[in-house]
């Protein structure tokens, strides 16, 4: 039985054999108004924690639909512990580094407000739904989250508490960065999580940037010759070490 | 002087010094409206042929504004001779796709039909529109090509008149692919320009990917072990390839 096409879908649930869920009127009308599934019709689930499921509808009312959980297909795995710390931007924008960077493999976001951050409010909420979808689509078992936007000072004074041992790639776009791939390279044996520093429309201020390259365990990546977009940058960064340094390899 | 923040113009005319210049209807628009620039305001214009120019508005009427050509600020140089050859999907991805790959440094782009290729037009010139947007942005002095939609069939069919001489990075999901990175290292010494091909949202057809991988020139390539959607793809691909091969190195 090739499972591939099948459609899956995010539940908050535990996962076990002969589980009874109740979805959400979001998902019921997702499921019985748009893809018009009916009793009997198979689907993968997964909740972040307990692997992959394939489960049946066994109900489907106007407002309300219900499954069963059948039989474990895959053990749960998560991304790897990748932090991208990057400024807020546009909505569009915004919402498209989220599939992007769910689709790519991170694991936490960290909304990051500097000098030149003009957009200020994150709603976490809207964009875990964002998130959950893309993780639906890109056969991800585990969905990324997303913390409150933290201020690049507070940020920068609790590092030493919060994030001390992880590694830290800061894109750069001016002072004496090294190319990323160089950085990744001679980072082959660093066994560290990551962080994942990118800055706002307009980049970092220099005392900014000069204070996140401070950072123990930091090293800024120059992103190439052109000005790339904030969401490019992040999405940039994060293919790179997914490539070199990450579960793609 | 820094002109870091001066906005840059695309424009088809020559630029030499002295040039004067008559920009669209649309760029007077934007100029004299949405910016509120004014005569003796500097810009900075590339034709995509003569490099960077430092520029001046000489005139602002209602419909039409003018400018001369100053000095050089850099002489042309080009993104590096890659192609990328991809599914065209639905509009705001496509849109994204374009953005993104023009700010990473894509030379000439093919939009490729395949059997699961469910959007068969583009619109060339609006893609070249969003093109010079982004080639504006990203300080870019060249402009992106784009083809014509080519059906996978001719396009491998032509393959050797065409594109003998290239390496080819054929982007698969499944069969013996290598991790991208793998891919990119082996080819450390080689200085041929690259085709980098990605599918449509499915994927490509099982005898799509066997032809492509069989191209003189082709590896086939890994983008980690999740799903990504066909403008994910895209973009990943080449940024690895611009970090590890290209012009970010």
């Amino acid at each position: 039985m090739n499972l591939r096409h099948t459609q899956r879908l995010f539940v908050d649930a535990p996962l076990a054999t002969g589980q009874n869920i109740t979805v959400t009127p979001e998902q019921t009308h997702y499921l019985a108004h748009v893809l018009r599934m009916q009793v009997g019709d198979a689907l993968r689930l997964f909740n972040g924690r307990d692997g992959e499921w394939l489960g049946a509808l066994s109900h489907v009312g106007k407002k309300q639909a219900a499954l069963t959980v059948q039989s474990l297909l895959r053990p749960q795995q998560n991304a790897p512990d990748i932090e991208l710390i990057a400024a807020p931007i546009k909505k569009a924008h915004f919402d498209f580094m989220l599939e992007k960077v769910t689709e790519l493999g991170v694991r936490h976001i960290t909304p990051l407000l500097t000098q030149r951050t003009q957009v200020r409010e994150v709603n976490t909420e809207r964009c875990h739904a964002m998130m959950v979808e893309a993780a639906e689509q890109s056969d991800r078992l585990d969905v990324p989250t997303i913390g409150k936007p933290e201020a690049i000072a507070s940020l920068i004074a609790a590092w030493r508490n919060t994030r001390a041992d992880r590694t830290v790639i800061v894109c750069a776009e001016f002072g004496d960065a090294q190319p990323i791939a160089e950085v990744c390279q001679k980072l082959a044996h660093d066994t560290h999580a990551v962080s994942i520093i990118t800055g706002p429309e307009g980049g970092f201020a220099e005392d900014e940037l000069s204070a996140l390259c401070a950072l123990p365990g930091a090293h800024a990546a120059r992103l190439g010759p052109r000005i790339l977009r904030a969401d490019t940058a992040a999405i940039a960064a994060l293919t790179c070490w997914q490539a070199m340094r990450g579960d793609w390899v």
